[in-house]
C-alpha cells in the first residue's frame, strides 16, 4: 500500500458495511456517520489512508470516538464539526499539532469518525484501531492491554460542553470519569482519547484494521452482486464460523449507565430448528448460550447478520421476528492473551466462565 | 488596613467560628481544615490576608472551594495538598500564575480552603469571596449574577484523579457537568473554580468578607469569655433577628445527588413553647415555616446555632435533642437584586415563595 492514498467513495460504503459487522452489534451504526462522509465526499472534499508504518515514533495521532449509549445515537445525530472539535480541544490542550487521526474502535459508526473529522481537519486517517472490533469500555483497548497511559480525554457535545479529563488513577478510573461526563451530557458525546505517538500506534494498535473493514464491505458487496450468500462468502473469506441460524423470538433492553444493556433470545431455523440461542449484550455482544450451554464469548467476535441481505444489526436496532445469522469471527491476537482476556474476555463482562474461543 | 497582613493563628481559630455561622448549615465544618492550618502554622507557615483593592486589574485570582456533600466531608478528610492541587493543575492549564487566592464561598470549612493552598503555594488569601455565605450550586454565586464567564473549572480528588470542564454551555450546564464529575470521584472534590481578574474580584466579588467571618468568631468568643449570650451578641452586632428558640425533634436527611438534602422539626422553647418551626435544606438551609407559615427564607442567611455555646451547626450535624437558636442575617445587597433572586431566591431551590426578607 502506497503510504497516503485518497479513500474512495465506494470504499466508504464498503466501510460502513464492514465497520457495522465488525461492531458485534455495537460501536453505533455507521449509517448516519455514512451519511456525513457522502455529503463531504459531494463537496469535493477527499480523505487519506496512512499506512501505520508511515508514522514517525514522535508523530502525535488522535484517537477518537463517540462515546455513550447507541440507543441514544439514533436520536441524536452525529455530525463532522463536533468530532473535529475534540481533536482541535486536545491540541489547544496539548499545544501539538496532530499528525494523523484514528479510530478507537474499527466496530460500527466510530471506524467513519476519524473521517469526518479528518475531511474537517485535512489529515489523514490512520489504517489502524486499538480494539479490532468493538468494545463498550475504555480500558477494552489493546492500548490499555499494553499499560499505556490513558489520559488525558477530551469529550465535547453538541451544546458546546466540553470537558477533559486530565488526569485518572487508572483505566477504570478513566473509564467512569468519562462515563459520567458523557451521560451528564446526554449519553452521547465526541471524544478524542489520550493522544498516542507514532512509535505506540506501531506497537500497540490492531494495524490494518480500516482496510480490514473495507474489505469485509466488498466481500458482501460482491456476494450480493453475484446472487450469492453473503454470509457464506463472509465465513469463507475471513475464517469465521456460523453459530446459529434463526429468528428473534424475543429482546429485553434498557439504556442505563451510558450503556445498551440486554439480552435476545433466538428460536433456530433450518438446521438448527428447536435450538434456541440466548445473547447477551454491553453495547455489544457479549456471550450466547445454546440450549443453555455457553457456545461463543468474547474477545471472539459475536456479528449477528441479516440471513438475506448480510447487513449486520445492532444491538439497538434488533426486533422481534428477524431472521439473523449469527457468525463468530477470529479476535485479534493480542485480545487473546492472559492480560487480554483480564480486559475483555468474560469475566469483564461479569460472566463467570473461563474463555473458550471458538476457534481453538 | 495594610496591603498585605500576616493573619495571625488566633485569627485563623475565629475565622472557623465564624465562617460556621456564615454557613448557614453548610460550606462543610471547618473543623477539619482549623486542625490542618493549626499544623502548618505549627510548622511556622503563615498567610497573608491582601484587600481586594490592591489587586491590579490584570492580576489573576484563583477561587477554591471543596465541592461535594458535606456529611461525606466528615468521612474524607480534607487535606491542604489536594485543594493546592487544583490551584496548580489551573495554573498549568492556563499557563499563567494566580497572583492570589479567594474563597468561592465564606461559609463553612470553605472559608478555610484558600488559606491552606496559599500556605502551601506561598500566595495571599484575598479578602472577598463570591457568596457571603454558604450556597450548594455553582450559579449561585455574584459572579453567576454578574454573568461572567464560568469557565474553565478543576475538579481533583485524593487520587489524583483530574477533570477540567473546559467550557460549558451555561452556569447550569457548568453545575451539572462538575458535580457528575464530583459525585463520580466519591461526592467530595477540591476545585479551583473559573479564574478571575484583579478588575472582575473588586467589581463582582463579596468584598471583605473574609474580615467579617473573622470579626463574627471574635464577637462569639468575647461574649463566651466575658460569660454574656453569643446568640445575644452576634444579633446585636451584626443587626440579626432571632427567629427561633426550641428543641431539635426530628431529623430527615440524605446524601443525594451530590448534595445533603433534608428537613428539620423544632420544638419552641421559652417564648416559642408550642411552637414548631420546620427548616429544609440542600447543604444549606433553605427556607424555615413557623406553625406551617414561611417565616424565613434564603438569600437571608438562616444560621441555626447552639443556645448556650453559640457554636453554629451543620446540616449533617443537626441531631436530636439539640438546645438550638435560629438567627438569621443579613444577605450581601446583591443577592436581593431581582438578578440575584433569580440565582439565589426560594425559587431557585424549588419552592414556589416570593422573596420576603425578615429585614424589610
Amino acid at each position: 500500500m502506497a503510504p497516503l492514498r485518497a479513500v474512495s467513495a465506494e470504499e466508504i460504503e464498503s466501510l460502513a458495511i464492514g465497520a457495522w459487522i465488525l461492531g458485534t452489534g455495537g460501536g453505533g451504526s455507521p449509517y448516519l456517520a455514512l451519511l456525513n462522509m457522502r455529503a463531504l465526499y459531494a463537496q469535493g472534499m477527499r480523505v487519506s489512508l496512512m499506512d501505520p508504518r508511515d508514522l514517525a515514533d514522535d508523530d502525535l495521532v488522535a484517537v477518537v470516538s463517540n462515546m455513550g449509549a447507541p440507543l441514544v445515537g439514533q436520536e441524536r445525530l452525529t455530525d463532522p464539526r463536533t468530532i473535529a472539535r475534540a481533536v482541535t480541544m486536545m491540541e489547544e490542550y496539548l499545544g501539538r499539532r496532530f499528525r494523523a487521526i484514528m479510530s478507537l474502535e474499527i466496530g460500527g459508526g466510530n471506524a467513519v469518525q476519524p473521517f469526518m473529522a479528518a475531511a474537517l481537519l485535512d489529515r489523514p486517517v490512520v489504517d489502524a484501531d486499538c480494539m479490532g472490533r468493538a468494545f463498550p469500555e475504555a480500558q477494552m483497548t489493546s492500548f490499555a492491554i499494553h499499560d499505556l497511559r490513558m489520559y488525558p480525554l477530551t469529550l465535547v457535545d453538541v451544546r458546546d460542553n466540553a470537558v477533559v479529563v486530565a488526569q485518572a488513577a487508572s483505566w477504570k478510573w478513566m473509564e467512569r470519569l468519562s462515563r459520567t461526563a458523557c451521560v451528564a451530557v446526554g449519553s452521547i458525546a465526541a471524544t478524542c482519547k489520550a493522544p498516542r505517538t507514532g512509535k505506540e500506534v506501531k506497537e500497540c494498535a490492531i494495524l490494518y484494521s480500516t482496510s480490514k473493514a473495507i474489505r469485509l464491505g466488498q466481500t458482501v458487496q460482491a456476494a450480493r452482486r453475484a446472487h450469492r450468500d453473503p454470509i457464506a462468502a463472509l465465513i469463507d473469506a475471513e475464517g469465521g464460523r456460523l453459530i446459529f441460524t434463526g429468528k428473534i423470538a424475543d429482546v429485553a433492553r434498557r439504556a442505563t449507565e451510558g450503556f445498551l444493556r440486554g439480552t435476545a433470545q433466538l428460536d433456530g431455523l433450518g438446521d438448527d430448528r428447536g435450538r434456541r440461542l440466548e445473547l447477551a449484550f454491553q453495547n455489544e455482544f457479549a456471550v450466547g448460550w445454546l440450549d443453555g450451554m455457553p457456545r461463543v464469548m468474547t474477545p471472539d467476535l459475536i456479528c449477528v447478520m441479516d440471513t438475506v441481505s448480510g447487513e449486520a444489526i445492532g444491538t439497538e436496532t434488533l426486533r422481534y421476528g428477524q431472521r439473523v445469522s449469527v457468525v463468530a469471527l477470529p479476535a485479534p491476537p493480542v485480545l487473546l492473551t492472559p492480560k487480554g482476556l483480564e480486559h475483555v474476555g468474560p469475566r469483564a463482562f461479569g460472566y463467570d466462565l473461563d474463555f473458550r474461543s471458538v476457534f481453538a
